[in-house]
């Protein structure tokens, strides 16, 4: 039976996905942007870490935003609303963007008006491991009240994060989650990433991850 | 560009799923065994409701539990302590079980013994979808945690659900989610569908799902 799909054919969408990640990543530096892929479950604050981040940068810099998701605008609105130049990317049945949807929707950015870009993947921490973008890193998020398995239960998502952030950490006490297993789930998988500790949406956090990430950034 | 798998291959995989689904729930009913699909992103709470369900249920019946995970045994562990029947699947990068899969595990399991089956299916909303497993019924959990734009972001799973739940409940407040915009979503794709609110850990709700499951539960 076959699992999934052929391994031949699994084979050339991968190559053929590093071809087109490699394209992406040649235009980014061609127009000076520096990409970011963020992942994570759904509901564990992907587009709230990245409204954040952008508040917070100093003025004179150009925002965007490509928000992945199965169907709706939802994200790319709340992205729209940040005054950030966005797109939204719909995949359907996929759970997972790849390079080519990313270079698809470039066409809809200004580019050369772009110092940043936050590429925001569909949610969940499985699908996207084998599809690399182009991006300069990738941010990994948990949030605490998802339980304190997360890291162990999906390992290849988080040994290959450049960035692993621990959200909503406030409400670890009340969900009865120790921080201190996730981060050392964490560090078995990935013994050199950086590990954030977070809560978005009180800003609580961002700015460490504004400086692992060498982003400009005065709040 | 293949973007997932080759059309003509990926429906011979949803008929061959299709036929050992037919095979599977053939087996349930020569086994008298009913059988539940539940499904919901990770830390949902899905491993919480069928311990739950399981403790409530009346002695004299015993309970079976398929743990679907990525890696690991941490979800078949609890079943164990429980004092169910279990058996766990491991996935690897596959982001859902299959009928296959179950009909496999079936394998492990001490039918005769059986009187019901908990399959916890590997934790996303998006990819469980085109794979039924040959259950009874298809029980689909969200969190509060996640926000209250997770129905309208999954549509799919949401529409063949036959019972929704909403999880966490006691939180609602706490992450500012407001539970009437989840019911109205789930109403619009799901009009028919069951939505029960729940707060698993503590066991609020938990008798109202076994009533429209028909189980014997006495807590």
């Amino acid at each position: 039976m076959h699992k999934t799909c052929d391994v031949e054919m699994e084979k050339n969408i991968l190559e053929e996905n590093e071809r087109i990640a490699h394209e992406n990543e040649h235009i980014f530096q061609e127009n000076d942007i520096r990409a970011f892929n963020v992942l994570g479950a759904i509901g564990s604050g992907k587009t709230s870490i990245i409204e954040r981040l952008y508040e917070g940068m100093d003025g004179g810099v150009t925002g965007g935003a490509l928000a992945g998701d199965l169907t709706g605008e939802d994200d790319y609105q709340r992205f729209v609303d940040e005054g950030m130049k966005a797109v939204a990317v719909n995949t359907g049945k996929d759970c997972h963007l790849d390079a080519h949807d990313v270079n698809h929707a470039l066409e809809d950015l200004p580019l050369k008006e772009l110092d940043y870009l936050f590429i925001e993947n569909v949610g969940n921490l499985i699908c996207p491991v084998d599809f690399p973008l182009g991006t300069e890193r990738d941010i990994v998020m948990i949030s605490v009240t998802e339980g304190d398995d997360m890291v162990r239960k999906h390992p290849l998502i988080f040994a290959q994060a450049d960035v692993g952030i621990i959200n909503k950490v406030d409400l670890a006490e009340a969900m009865d989650v120790d921080l201190d297993v996730i981060k050392q789930d964490y560090r078995n998988v990935n013994p050199h990433g950086k590990l954030i500790k977070m809560n978005a949406k009180e800003g609580k956090g961002i700015d460490k991850l504004a400086e692992e990430l060498e982003l400009p950034y005065s709040l």
